[in-house]
């Protein structure tokens, strides 16, 4: 029996341990998409204690308490960060298999050097332990990241923001690692979602463009990402929960924009034109600018209705759907922005699994980047996939299909400042799935080349993909 | 070479080895839905011999026979016992790698100590050796349950029965299992089916409703559901192969009971809100009771014509849809019942293993029961997915989006008295997959919480699930 | 660590070797359906270098070297072949983990015996060596057929075809390896296509049927069968990228042939109607022959419509759809073939995974057929699913709910004349899926009975199936 998560965690041949020691361990790391709050970067907030660090916005860790029969009042209500610390580490144990069960060893570990399985009987001494830590400067939340060597974060941004939390960074020399805004526009996109009419009123006074028709939308986030891309960003982010397409008429997009804007019910086939005209048009500003574009997909949010109107979105209640438009759609929206030559880099992803071998085929049909390796790439397994199953399906998906070799690698896509060991997850997976091929002869025992292509997913291909100097 | 099905078959560590033999082995079974018959265990049936007892009513076998070629007449046909074994018989040996192949060898195993392989060769002296056994008054049906010390069976019934053989069940002391009847209203559901009004008037007579309206039905069926609990029901069971789901309007709902009730083509929206009417209110009568109701979904069934016509349902015409019905339509009837208040306990199956992520973590989004661990569940590999693969990927897939500690665990499903060993088989993989992860150190070796978790999987979590006293 | 790609490559038990080298590598091939030119067979043609040999008409290899980032004109450009293939040979271990790494390492090793990885450092050495065998007369296109041990061929024909390259080739007596046209009536079916009506002409001036309603297309087709019959064909095709099927009523199914003809839009409803009418048709035709008829699904073609513009199909832009028709729809038209008691043996493919269970449950529906052993195959991993991860996901999926021991096996469905080694890719995979289970004690060292399996999946089964007299 192999000791609990010691230093060969989840590496099961020798060619597995040494690709991970030799080769992954000590890469930095490149977070190209997370949640983090620019805000309590620029202030370098302090936390509480560890419930507040652990339990604070997580709803991973929310739903698998609410999962094991754990009162709200100790999950999003109002009881101590102490008192739901301690409900969270008594369910812990019954979290086997869940990958919040290693996140969390692996945080306990990384971060304050605990080695103990967290449970109900060991809480209050870890609680002490961590708290104490946590009242040094270094465990403040420029602490956490530098202690993981991250050379780089992409936090996700509304268009209308004015970044004034990343000058507050960028201003300040002592901290080294680079924060860059990224566009997620999808307010301005979802013109059938509540709320769509006075997001144009915000972009319209922050822009000073007047909005009236399609074009004025497209107008106005073009300045917003010009302002974005002087601020440094070169990635965006859209949460493509349906995925739409049409054959642009403008004239059908212009009237689902104007019943929007007039509170009126929007025609669903004029909303498919409206989104259609504007992720097209968007793409052909992050193309013209070298940017990446994020494709995420089939999530299926807000299912509680009773919570979300006590909560509101993000709070753990959401799940996988399942429509059948990450095919033929989706196929058809990257057709019409390589068409007109202005398909930029894309990264896909999907919420549903069973859409892996669907969009690892799909990139395949768009690399006709002569020099760019993986010009369109098949993401990293995202939130319900983004654990060990998941994570290698992910890969040996891409391995079959496309080149393992040009992946991106992972991101944290995370609201949490410990959520780096998952790169430490993701990387050990990798060296685990590469390890087994060399070790079963299946790829020869080529350490150069290994450590190249190893190197490259954990780190090099995102600085090389990304083209963001460091 | 391990030797052929020994005691350690599918065990492949020493901490699976420990877990099933120390834990779960010696657990008591809680069969929570079957389809046995109840009159046969309340006659305590004799077996006319091992082919009555292992080819009876076993479309599973059925449909194996009949893709090795075997002819019909050896099948479904009237052939007699001995030649339809003899038949299965000679077709066991290429039945490797269906779960036929090791649940017929573990029924020789446990219920007749055989630990020969049937084959066209052992077939003659296995047929008399198990003859002579069924002979036997032990082997009888109550005899079989016992033997597997099975602690509750819960049949399926419908809502017009008179549960009469239940009663006699229980009317006798000397039978220790408890036997009680579950609730499957389908047929009043499914208002587009031929039958339908026929039904209704047999409902009508039952309850003594006079039925116009939906709201008509729904008084019937709450008599009967109180009628069912009486008798001790504490489940239900719904086929929903379509998944329904309307923002109900009663008068349409009316209108489709108008048609069917006319013999008039129901009109399939009207047809949607009435079964989605029907649902929300059979909810509220479990929730209300503490009950615990099943949602068996994605089956395509009779497939092929000219055999339904010659031999019915339920006899291997069956297969795999792929309906995307259980994400969006179940979200919402399922948020339907819950934003009144009225989500009682819920098993989501589906037959299609490709919706396992989009209900495991659908079931997340209801789990707002303070108290009740794993509320809304996702159910154990149903029917096509009840073998190694299914199961592994079912339990995985719950642990990875939930907790698989919450599991209520395995179910037989089945229409044959000798399909206990599949609980065997069950906890075999189910101490394999949690063997695995202690074994490699991702878990540590604390038996006591393991030793809790397997026992809870097997018996103890859905004693306490389903809240019936033994 | 192991020997890269040694004599027990892929094969991870004794039992799994056993099986492999006693029993299926010495099995010949049976190659039921692929994409060779006939003319080339004829021909007997030599290969100008390896680059034309590799890399002259194979897709596959094509979207490995685009994800690469190599220029097109590397790819399906202008370049030489030597440039070609060193482009090639660069992107090669990068490939780590794609079956083109194995696939191109087998073709080395079985066609040239080159033991050496590939790679921009080897590949001058590689070229030179293989080019100098390249020029012996035993490595024109017959020679490499032998090499391997073929004894049946199938191509890919279209209706229309002469067959006169088939017609030299039977007319050669020097060659033993069987050479037979497969009947490939797509153009025929897809009214809705571009062409079509051009295709009709054609298929007139061939038949001298003239063709105005949907019984002279039939009546048409049904000479061509015939045709293709007397040259020995046994084996239609059919790509079904959208599965029809409609409760056929021939006044629709003539409306839809009448627009395609006059060059209008078709009707989508009635064009459902003809496709069906069709395929039930020829299902006709084929069943009353003893034909095995093959379904390709779930294909989605020509994503790229500049590349698509430039180069035309089947240039590396196609992926995988995930169209939800190959359940009820695929059920109802094979029902309608069994009503009529004319559904031949047949075969389905899904390009989509998902769709394993579906379709291996589907074929379960339909063993109607005494002394037929599947008469309905689930059939072997298609394209994307040729590989390690997708024909073990294939066989494990057949043997959970189907009879594995009854699988017609592999085929190459290629267009290259040196893929025969994926039969050996192929045979390793699934001697160490079954040995697996006999090392483990999961089925009996019954090396006859094994070796039987063994061999009829290699190649006897599909003897017995397509009943072609070699």
């Amino acid at each position: 029996m192999r000791k609990f998560m010691d230093e060969d965690f989840m590496l099961y041949s020798p060619a597995a341990k040494k690709l991970y020691h030799e080769y992954a361990e000590g890469m930095p790391i490149y977070d190209y998409h997370c949640h983090l709050s620019p805000r309590e970067i620029a202030e370098n907030i302090r936390f509480r204690n560890v419930g507040h660090l652990f339990l604070g916005g997580d709803h991973y860790k929310w739903r698998a308490m609410a999962a094991f029969g754990i009162d709200d009042k100790f999950i999003r209500g109002q009881s101590s960060d102490e008192e739901k610390f301690m409900a969270y580490a008594k369910a812990m144990p019954y979290m086997m298999g869940n990958p919040l069960y290693h996140w969390t060893h692996l945080e306990l570990k990384r971060v304050f050097g605990i080695d103990t399985p967290l449970s109900e009987k060991t809480a209050p001494e870890i609680w002490e332990k961590c708290n104490a830590l946590l009242a040094k400067d270094e465990f403040r939340a420029r602490g956490l990241i530098e202690k993981f060597n991250v050379k780089l974060i992409c936090t996700t941004d509304d268009p209308v923001d004015t970044l004034e939390w990343h000058d507050k960074i960028a201003a300040d020399a002592s901290f080294k690692t680079r924060v860059l805004p990224a566009f997620r526009p999808d307010k301005a996109v979802n013109v059938n979602r509540a709320g769509f009419a006075e997001y144009m009123a915000r972009l319209s006074e922050v822009t000073g463009v007047e909005i009236r028709a399609t074009s004025d939308v497209i107008e106005a986030l073009e300045k917003r990402v010009a302002y974005f891309h002087a601020h440094g960003a070169r990635v965006s982010d859209h949460g493509l929960d349906q995925v739409p397409f049409a054959e642009v008429d403008f004239a059908r997009a212009d009237k689902a924009l104007s019943q929007a804007l007039a509170g009126e019910t929007v025609c669903p086939e004029c909303a498919e034109h409206y989104r259609t005209a504007l992720l097209i048009a968007l793409g052909g500003m992050y193309a013209r600018r070298g940017w990446v574009q994020q494709y995420h997909m089939n999530a299926l949010r807000n299912n509680n209705t009773a919570m979300f109107e006590k909560y509101g979105p993000d709070t753990g209640f959401d799940s996988v759907n399942n429509t059948g438009l990450v095919a033929e759609k989706l196929s058809r929206l990257l057709d019409a922005q390589e068409r007109e030559g202005m398909l930029p880099k894309t990264i896909l992803y999907s919420l549903n699994a069973n859409d892996n071998y669907t969009l690892a085929s799909m990139a395949g049909n768009f690399q006709t980047a002569a020099g760019v390796a993986g010009k369109v790439q098949f993401g990293s397994g995202w939130w319900f996939n983004d654990q060990r199953d998941g994570m290698e399906d992910q890969m040996k998906t891409l391995a079959n299909v496309g080149l393992l070799s040009n992946f991106v690698g992972m991101l944290t896509d995370s609201r949490s400042f410990t959520s780096y060991p998952r790169h430490e997850y993701f990387r050990r997976i990798l060296c685990n799935v590469i390890g087994t091929w060399v070790e079963n002869g299946e790829y020869p025992d080529d350490w150069e080349t290994l450590g190249e292509i190893v190197q490259g997913v954990c780190f090099n291909n995102a600085q090389r993909y990304f083209g963001i100097e460091l």
